[in-house]
């Protein structure tokens, strides 16, 4: 099903990592948090519980692959998970890798940036820098990682 | 594995609903999000890729009974679903009701909290203490779901 005014279901946005019949993998390309990767259903379903038990492995499947190679080629202090939608209810996961010197650690993304220390703000210079180099073999091998889906959920 | 220091392997916070050998469900008992429920697994595992897949089906076939049974129970707007441990790194999700009237709706709970409008204002201490009602019968579905689940992941 698709929803004529739904951003996901348009699917313009953003660089495609990888998708197949069910899902996507999106680099979600936002400055502030590099690596910050989406996992999308493309059906416009709203919430977990409104896939078969099948579907919601399935979909947890592709978010597990994000993470495990996230943290093989990114390395952060924690990776958080996220499903919202309550701006978009189009089924989509955040899967994000944190730092502890990142602008908000150790609130949520959405809270508030810190005022960072001197020290904090050389650490995250660098390490986003890090970070952005770590993209491109991050990316193979997440491509890589998701195409070891099975095709049918 | 427990450690000393931390306040999820302490199991001493707030209102167990239900618990079998591997997980247990708390009523998070924050006034600012009546209905907040969280999931957590025991052991002081850091990330969900750290669990062998049939336990992290596991996990989220008790996150999945959460969602299904709050929105029958409690009819929220959106369920958000979130893992992070940034503070405390030891697995648990947390599952949490949403309403449009709610005072950081569309953002996310750990975004600031909106200066509301005064109609919103109203909804929201309607709505809240519709919420409140319904938990008694909310936490009893629960406890009835969860003890559905099969006891060894």
């Amino acid at each position: 099903m698709r929803i004529a005014d739904c951003p996901l279901c348009l699917r313009t946005a953003r660089t495609e990592l990888w998708s197949n019949a069910h899902v996507r993998v999106i680099d979600a390309e936002e400055p502030e948090f590099p690596g910050l990767t989406r996992v999308i259903w493309h059906d416009h379903v709203r919430e977990m519980t409104d896939l078969a038990e099948s579907q919601r492995h399935y979909v947890m499947s592709a978010v597990w692959a994000v993470e495990s190679v996230m943290r093989q080629h990114l390395a952060p202090t924690k990776v958080n998970l996220a499903q919202f939608g309550n701006m978009v209810p189009h089924l989509h996961w955040h899967v994000i890798p944190r730092w502890t010197c990142d602008p908000r650690f150790p609130d949520a993304i959405w809270a508030p940036r810190h005022d960072p220390m001197p020290r904090q703000a050389d650490d995250w210079a660098q390490q986003r820098g890090q970070t952005e180099l770590a993209l491109p073999g991050y990316h193979a091998a997440l491509r890589e990682a998701l195409a070891a889906l099975p095709e049918a959920p």
